[in-house]
């Protein structure tokens, strides 16, 4: 890839982890990946089709999608709904020369048939809002984080409805969620046509409850044959990345 | 406990879980615990009211109702619709002198509710048979094991409704089953107000997908808030059980 230059505004850094060759611009007051969207990343399953269609619900800065550049054939549609983190996003795409293959949507996931045909998506990619807005919920006093973590603008149910929608049959989706809602995120997706086929916890150490799910759905596939694949543990008992986690993050260490 | 003699059937044996004070009457021919058992009645939580009522449905040879015999107070009632493996069930009851504890109910699930009034259940135990039958399905051609391994007699929406109707309101239940079946197993549970809260996924070892799951519910428990508890790898990767796993069927080693 060709390297850019881009302009970074106040508090923005670029980022760029070591197993990854692209680099994602950061801002700790509007929006930073985290761990979620790499292991969300590294769920997917490689599919080097030229004419694949993937689209990125609630992208963000881009991350997610940017680290599929290779793992993922084809175009990428990357739907963000607010305007200073969808610029972020189309930022990093120019910084890492990917403007032919990447189109930034800055819309409510709840307009993207205005922008994207129903039924016409290879691959839909999510990692969503997490937690329910309830009256005693607090909130992220930052806008930008707060509509980024809580379910402010969009749902499960939204999330669910729209992928399913941009789907074909037999397109696949891939969430990343919190495995407290884990009964209602199975039966959201199933009543949208999303049947989930795999699924990995993960555990932040040893002994600690997981905190993470990982999903994988086929719209209209074959209910049952769920796959429960083997667990994440992210850190050791001393809180040090465990192997697998830092080779996704720095990538093949030397010895 | 008091020791008592019973008679052995051919090929009948008494095996007893060196982590465990109890002798459990196995026959290879009709019915043997396996790790299933020793895992569920691992996952139930300790309660030693006096006045505690514990239901196994489908509960075989009785082994996981006997393996409780400390962890829970009270009676326990054991459901088991065959008639050989009901016996063996009485028989275990006897050799453990457990008779003014244990009635063993040897009858369909669905005919619990004349033996075993509704609402009435602080636990409900089940370690149903966990594969569908289908016109493609292999069941075993021991009629035995077809019907404890096989949904020819009850099914997962039977073990449901009937675990819900015993329970009373914020009673437990405890399920193993398979993880291929997450979604129904989850669905189904929520659709007889038995609203899944703890589950644990079972590995047979580091590299592989899991092949258990053990669920508490709660009927009619706030629905949410769900914990996805460490997971339990079996073996290591030459096959030799792990430590946890040890430690439950041989209880703590010495060094």
């Amino acid at each position: 890839m060709k390297a850019h230059t881009v302009e970074l505004k106040a508090d923005e850094r670029i980022d760029q982890l070591y197993s990854q060759d692209v680099q994602i611009i950061q801002s700790p007051s509007c929006f930073a990946f985290s761990l979620d969207a790499v292991l969300l990343a590294d769920f997917v399953r490689a599919n080097h089709r030229h004419r694949l269609q993937t689209v990125d619900l609630c992208a963000g800065n881009g991350a997610v999608g940017l680290f599929l550049h290779d793992k993922l054939g084809g175009q990428f549609k990357e739907v963000e709904l607010q305007e200073r983190i969808a610029d972020m996003a189309q930022r990093s795409i120019e910084l890492n020369g990917l403007t032919d293959r990447y189109q930034v949507l800055n819309m409510d996931i709840n307009d993207v048939f205005t922008a994207i045909p129903k039924d016409s998506a290879d691959v839909v990619l999510c990692n969503p809002p997490y937690f329910p807005v309830t009256p005693q919920s607090q909130k992220n006093p930052n806008q930008y984080l707060a509509i980024a973590r809580h379910e402010i603008k969009t749902n499960l149910a939204m999330v669910a409805h729209q992928m399913s929608g941009l789907l074909k049959m037999n397109g696949h989706g891939y969430l990343v969620h919190r495995p407290d809602r884990i009964s209602e995120i199975l039966r959201t997706l199933e009543e949208n046509r999303l049947v989930p086929k795999r699924l990995r916890f993960i555990y932040p150490k040893p002994d600690r409850d997981a905190n993470m799910v990982l999903i994988e759905v086929i719209k209209d596939g074959n209910p049952g044959g769920q796959k429960v694949i083997p667990p994440l543990i992210v850190s050791d008992d001393q809180g040090n990345y465990r192997s697998e986690v830092r080779k996704l993050l720095y990538g093949d260490e030397k010895k």
